[in-house]
């Protein structure tokens, strides 16, 4: 038996919890879920019996944190990333192995070699983004690396968005599936890449109006900016010398273009707290931010300082988001971002009956061995929620690493120390559970380059 | 006799020594200048007997910087701002009055109640700005407040320029005649003022598009930008209710406009390092900068990318500068902004030949009290240096504070505590010295608003 802990059961943590209760007695799990609010989780675990418990823990608790971790032979931190190091240092003490969903930071990093010295694994970036992103790209890569191909271009996107059906009369196409704060101030800061050997630089001003345009059949089009380093997982991948290299967001397309003019209005700026009263117009708010100008109705004032057609869709997504309205800011002195995230929380709120998606595309651009045109492969994504709590989020979140701990409960990975997926060992048998057991597939094309 | 003790005798520092010596014997003074390197002074000194002297003295040099201190009744720091702590708890610790041309900071302030509990004064803000700044707008501000008048608006502005005859075939029309770093970051964060009695806000990247034009009779035409904060001088100004407040930077017409080109291309931001080697042409950094795009001549890829006019003043600005040439950047892995600073000290260098020019404006809206018309009353002054030492930097940042010791010395300064010149009894008797002995004097017209 193998007795496994899991910390955080949050909104994103739905599909793991299912996961991990479906395998509960094949694989002679006994699974412990703590979290801040367990009473909801009581029914759902009652149906197993002895197998599963629920129990109250709070992030902050360090003694109940080492007792948990010490009565299991697995922990799965759901927590907040910024909780990770606390954890594994429990997990270190008591000689236990890890896995999470986050980035192998490099204070997580910092505990690899005591972990190998202990024979322990701590399973990182089995989510989806880092995680899926991992485990599908590398396969693609080593196949045209064994197929004696040179790689030259690698763009990999995702973007957590609407499906069709839910997307309604919204201009932006989009919903808030995770942390609004994020969305609000993403980006902020150079992004740098690589395209053609020389590195690119874009500053954030820019970044929004520097998208490019894909396409995933069946889906339609999608837009993309870059995140915010593409340059990290070169070494990760042995993409070390490859030209082009470049991560991003996927959004639909003319959200950019919008979001560009929120960036240049400076409503996206975290950094200082405008002074106003919670019950100032967000009309007034606006207007503070525009040149003085006399006669001009407010919208007309916004689209020509800021060079856009007075009809085009920018201004339309701005004045549907209630930007030129007379509803109240709603908060004391705030900073323009905190407002404009309280803004787009309640019109981008995902509504019960919504189906959210997970949009994921790899591009390749690579030279075959037996010469010829250049090649570019694809290979896309595109998973569905089943509902509110099954998300698409929660699911390619969730699996994966519920798939992963499957694995480590079973003995069946090799690796010691701080591991992320990128070890065909532990991804092929992830993918292939993916697509047997949940539908979750990459769609593979290719087509020779002009 | 009073002791008077120098600290620092920079390039900024020139004018005041000169004024300092002038008027040693008169004034029954001993000057010590303290300096880290006091050799090119000596012969200046040595002229004075037994009343000058230079010294050796480094910052970081604690127990020497007491003893200076203690064996002075008036210390003068022209250090760094950074350093006027340590040098106002020396002052405290021996009781002797101080005396700078820089803010009083929440630092200083801080001593306030000390020093007045000692009986001593903590002049700050004797210089140009702040300094000249509260002098020269106070009487007008006064004047109109003894006339019933009901200030509406209230801009200031100021630049440190170039002369008319060193501008040279320089199309910016500008070279360093202080900190060039300063230069470099200049405007970052967001710019705030009012206007009409509504706060306003402006973003870093709209901030050099958003300038107001001015012009002072005789040397024509200047835009203004506006500082980071215009509002933190109501209360010193007992303008706490005026409806329009604002404080701006002044520079020729073009340059602004130019300036935001940079500021959009990524090249004022100090916040990452680029990873970059020394050899890297400039063209090719422009470039790393640019969306991707085939074909087209770099400069005509940043006029597409900006949207500005290929062959319009800006473009050329930008390769004056020698943006789009072969020159090696010349600092390995270095920010954006170092580079840029490294490009235009070559470019901006003020030469021995070269006169630069002072110009501050004040522009006063106010509704008479015996009604009619709003007025607006104009107060403008231009300082040009005399040579490369005692440029107009130098004088206007010098003269009112050796003017401020000078008063101080004589105990005629009867405010204690950390003070400002904001009192009529402090500077009226300097703004007349200026006039009489350094014809540095404010020009004033009024007219009524259409």
């Amino acid at each position: 038996m193998t007795r496994i802990l899991l910390l955080g059961a949050g909104r994103s943590a739905s599909s793991l919890i299912q996961y991990l209760l479906r395998h509960l007695a094949t694989e002679d799990w006994q699974l412990t879920i703590a979290d801040v609010n367990p009473e909801p989780l009581g029914p759902v675990v009652a149906a197993h019996g002895e197998r599963a418990r629920a129990v109250a823990f709070e992030i902050g608790q360090t003694e109940r944190l080492h007792e948990l971790v010490a009565a299991h032979e697995v922990a799965i931190s759901m927590l907040p990333a910024l909780f990770h190091p606390l954890v594994a240092q429990a997990c270190l003490h008591h000689g236990r192995h890890l896995a999470t969903a986050s980035y192998a930071t490099e204070e997580i990093r910092g505990f690899d070699a005591q972990a190998k010295a202990q024979g322990l694994t701590f399973l990182m970036e089995c989510g989806l983004d880092p995680g899926l992103d991992h485990m599908s790209a590398l396969p693609v890569i080593e196949e045209i690396r064994a197929q004696g191909g040179r790689l030259t271009s690698f763009k990999s996107y995702c973007g957590g968005l609407m499906a069709p059906d839910s997307e309604g009369d919204n201009p932006w196409r989009y919903k808030f599936t995770w942390n609004p704060r994020n969305v609000v101030v993403a980006g902020q800061g150079t992004a740098r890449y690589i395209e053609g050997g020389h590195p690119r630089f874009i500053p954030y001003q820019q970044l929004f109006r520097r998208t490019e345009r894909l396409s995933v059949p069946g889906y339609g089009e999608f837009e993309g900016y870059a995140n915010r380093d593409s340059l990290s997982y070169r070494p990760l991948y042995g993409l070390d010398d490859i030209p082009t290299m470049l991560r991003g967001t996927l959004r639909r397309p003319g959200y950019c273009a919008a979001w560009a003019a929120l960036v240049a209005l400076g409503l996206t700026d975290d950094s200082y707290h405008l002074g106003n009263a919670a019950e100032l117009p967000w009309a007034s708010l606006i207007e503070s931010f525009l040149p003085p100008a006399a006669e001009l109705a407010l919208p007309a004032r916004v689209a020509a300082y800021l060079g856009l057609d007075p009809a085009g869709e920018e201004m339309q997504r701005l004045a549907w988001a209630g930007l030129f309205g007379p509803a109240p800011v709603g908060l004391p002195d705030a900073t323009p971002a905190q407002l404009l995230e309280r803004l787009l929380t309640a019109k981008w709120q995902l509504q019960p009956h919504d189906h959210d998606m997970i949009v994921m595309q790899h591009l390749f651009e690579y030279e075959p061995a037996e010469g010829g045109p250049a090649q570019q492969r694809t290979s896309s994504l595109v998973v569905t929620g089943d509902d509110a709590v099954h998300t698409a989020m929660a699911k390619t979140v969730g699996l994966p690493l519920g798939m992963a701990v499957r694995r480590l409960a079973r003995g069946e990975v090799a690796h010691q120390g701080v591991v992320v997926p990128v070890h065909a060992d532990l991804y092929r048998p992830i993918l292939r559970e993916l697509e047997i057991d949940y539908n979750i597939r990459f769609v593979e094309s290719e087509h020779a380059l002009a």
